[in-house]
């Protein structure tokens, strides 16, 4: 997202304070921090660091405090915060031990693994709200899937069909993102641990037990480095995109069926108009409509990003940058209003 | 794809004749009259047609020639070819059995059964020139793997790496795709079954039987219905533009290095110009990365088809076969422009 | 669009036979024997081309059979069509002439040309069809305009309205499109002629002059080579989707206005259902919008070609090549449907 | 953009702050406040308000400070912010003047009135920024045009140009960009003013008039009422992805140029690695390649908000929100980059 405008307004409405928060500068130089600390501790594990070095990086990790002006400084001018906030931990370590600092690891390591420790708890806040929506929509059907409404094809009458039906069509994709968010961690949720140009070289040939430490101590998947092979951040986008495209069309259809002339969905609390009063509009059905679409081409978007030249494209790592927060938190936004609409809709029999 | 631009030679760069096929009115109609046969073979069985009806309907569909004239016709007023197929069926197979033509089911059960019948076929051809590339992969890296080349990080050199390296970095994430391809049949290749409404009624409680009966004889997965629910079709555009992708940093990556000042690989039998004749130029690996940039756009407006109102969305439908085609092509072509790269390529030390 | 995907019933929904045309083989196969004409008039004038060359060529070109095969062939190898294109007319028009075909121009040139000489067409004729849909709004709001409708907002019903008003709404962007064709004319209607490396260099000088000459006998505008500078065929695409996008307006409405429970309008001949023999679908309504956010996609994706690096992108050019004419045939298929619903649609009170 | 995640390292590189600031609260409520009381002012001058009642309405303007906790309450309930800064507002004002805020207006006008008046805003500072480029461009060529570079077509080296070739292919379409500028006014800077539902209703006939006094006060193009018809909006957004697609095209030449293997440009400051300290890397001109396809990609999804169903989408209104503004926020920050980048370098021959 390019800057932080400052839209509280909007975001009231489109935000999602849980997520936003996980894509702040201040998650993400947590994130870096942990991955700094567990990469001293992997390599002292692995004897490339020791004990002492690994002790002294941890200990000042626990109040490193980043001197932030100059990490913007520098993002501006590096394109990547990497290596200032990695100067900046290897000057509050001081020597002897400054120079065990992210040894053999690149600014791609430190950034692309601060994503997917993000991103790991990014799935498991909105698999949280997938499974909770699933279960209300159990509830809505249990409570009210008996009420007889006209089905409706090619925006037609169509034949009746049951409250019922409706909500079982709105859940089976749900508990199937569900089943796609359990395969996906392993493509996904992986440690990147590479060094300069994704080798892993420079480690006294250690390079792959310390990933696996690494990986381990981070709670995420060991693999192969994935610097420049980025179908696990694309295929998170996805993942993300197909739930707010599954919540943009309950949100349609509780649009269509709340309206006046069809009264099959009462929408409790609904939005107020300046010039007319008699109005409860049907906001965030028609928000949900919104998310999926912006989601829906940020994905195509972000998708671009799979061409990355050579051992690290800046232009295209930037590009997921710009791309996947939005993405993720307008899907975030999603899930919320779609709860709360179900929490707050009750069924009319219109036939 | 809104009319077949009838360009042969844009076709020789950027299409596919075997996924072209798939996609075209003869498969489209052959399938659907697998269809039939299969939904009448089924309800036999679950004895909700008579055998010599399943019989008469099994009997005149292998010689049965669809009137397209009348059909695109029928197509362009009901914006749907099912209506007039099965009419045209059903006088086909005449009284007294005609009426247990498509007992029970809808257009969209027969179209978007012949859909993944034919995604089911785009994915063994596309699933076998993977692995086939894969290999092609493992041979470069076994005949040329230990040729020393400079690696790039932002367009600027880094530090030493080796053939091998980049083509293990390619080969990832295509194998990965395999293993994605393995994951996501269940959620793609399920039989369309549902009636006018998407609720299976009027088989006298035999629906899901029908369905998987259905399902068996066509070698598709048994599911609840989806008729309004696109997230496996969706899922399945996202997984043709993730290989795009990988592919076309192939090609970013190719370009990039057969540069004349690179000179890190040479691709046999380059493309020409007219006005330059000692110009040898790297046309497939550009190719890759039209291709891939097409289908990450396409794929975000597929995404928009999500957001499918009621019980069936004759605009999010449209909108489906006009961009799921094109990407399959433009994978399938990227695929094998792939294969024939891999096949010139010899790199060039350049430390 | 990557290959001719024969589907003749697809393009009885989505297709445009006269815009398909434009992009056909043929079109442009003709369009560049015209380019190569104009130019060796163009040159002769300008004296850099003897009057008997530019003679024989003229009339070689008038009778001129291209090989299609073989240039299919070169397409592939070379990436473009130009190449081969002018290999064969130099051939046709043999020695001491045929070096004088092509003379200090480059397959841009030729193809990029053939592309302008048929957007100016493409542009033509939709021109026509909004300026007439226009009129048939006009008509529309003198005979029924006075129908007093209940108007909508936010999907809910607002305070009574007309449909001149609705009419009016529909029409006022489109008058608008008219008013933007005229002013982009300059910008997208212009001659490429820069030579291999966009100078038009190897001309004694000579090179405005030709490029002057050339536009005006081609009915271009002349201004300087726009080889790497797509922003006028990406602002054409604009154009495009911009119309289909309204036009996607007009559907939407009419979708909603012709519900059964709304009852606002009645479309005549609407489509059938083959499992509901009640239903009279509003399927050109809804095909406008596919189309509209097929084309707003691809729109996208077009501008994704506005990154065309150095002097010419094979990749950027190409994926123009997919993305261009498929907006186009989106574009004029919508505007045949909305003129054919217009003349189709009755309001009937709501109020 | 769905909520302010507040990265200010993202910032520091893609960000903008004066266009973020034109899209902050802040701005957009003043901005509703100026509506308000040049409507107020407006309608005093047609005789429908007392001139009192205006003079109270710009006096408790002056010193009025919304509730924003309320607001963005309201927004979340409502979806638009507009009736409770209009009930705030008139609250403000009390009795006997009260009623007279926001006379015969609705949330549409108020809101995208403000948003004009904002994009007129945008259009300055970037039109100054663009003006101020092609400026830079053109010291450049005076300074450095005469140096002999090698031209590059299709990533293979062609035939010699120069620096001045280069720099007018990237100045020509810049120069384009300030003529549609000019152009695009009054269909884009337009004020809207309509009413519930845009016809100027309720204002005893006196609509047109407030609504050209309205659009004169607030320096706004008078014209028809828009609400529905958003093809204004989106040719602004077409507009600024224009402008980031042909500064992308700079980006991208000069990571090519500045490749160490080609050597024709040198950008003094480059960034810095946090692994390979002898690297310089072209981090402005990745930047600008991942804002023109961030931008790209955005407008295609602006695009789709063009099927602005009925007198009033809440879905499409709120899409316009998540996408116009990081369209501008990204073209604003490539323009800054673009300046900075021309600034810093210098060209080296290459042949």
């Amino acid at each position: 997202m390019p800057g932080p405008i400052s839209s509280s307004l909007l975001s009231a409405l489109t935000g999602d304070p849980a997520i936003e928060a996980l894509f702040s500068d201040d998650a993400d130089l947590d994130a870096m921090l942990v991955f700094e600390t567990a990469l001293a501790a992997a390599q002292a594990e692995c004897g490339l660091v020791p004990p002492e070095a690994a002790g002294r990086i941890v200990a000042v990790a626990e109040r490193f405090v980043v001197d932030r002006e100059r990490l913007a400084a520098a993002m501006r001018r590096d394109g990547v915060a990497g290596p200032d906030f990695v100067a900046q931990l290897k000057q509050a370590v001081g020597e002897p031990f400054g120079r065990f600092v992210h040894l053999g690891a690149t600014s791609q390591d430190i950034v692309d693994t601060s994503l997917v420790l993000r991103l790991q708890e990014v799935a498991a806040v909105l698999g949280d709200r997938l499974a909770a929506l699933v279960g209300d929509l159990d509830a809505l059907a249990t409570a009210q899937g008996a009420v007889p409404l006209m089905a409706h094809t090619r925006m037609q009458q169509a034949l009746p069909t049951t409250a019922g039906d409706k909500v079982a069509a709105w859940r089976a994709p749900l508990s199937r993102h569900l089943d796609r968010l359990e395969a996906l961690g392993p493509r996904v949720f992986v440690v990147q641990f590479g060094g300069p140009v994704g080798t892993r070289s420079g480690l006294e040939g250690a390079g792959d037990a310390v990933a696996a430490a690494l990986a381990r101590r981070l709670g995420l998947y060991d693999g192969p480095c994935w610097h420049t092979a980025r179908d696990g951040i694309v295929e998170f986008g996805n993942w993300l995109a197909l739930i707010a495209g599954s919540l943009g069309k309950i949100g349609q259809d509780l649009a269509l069926l709340a309206q006046n002339e069809v009264g099959a969905v009462k929408i409790a609390g609904g939005g107020s108009s300046s010039a007319m009063k008699h109005k409860s509009n049907p906001v965030g059905a028609e928000v949900l409509v919104a998310l999926a679409r912006f989601a829906a081409g940020l994905q195509g978007t972000l998708a671009q990003s799979l061409v990355h030249e050579y051992e690290r494209s800046g232009a295209a790592w930037t590009l997921e940058w710009l791309t996947l927060p939005p993405i993720a938190v307008a899907t975030g936004a999603a899930l919320s209003h779609a709860r709360d609409l179900v929490a707050r809709l009750s069924f009319a029999p219109t036939v």
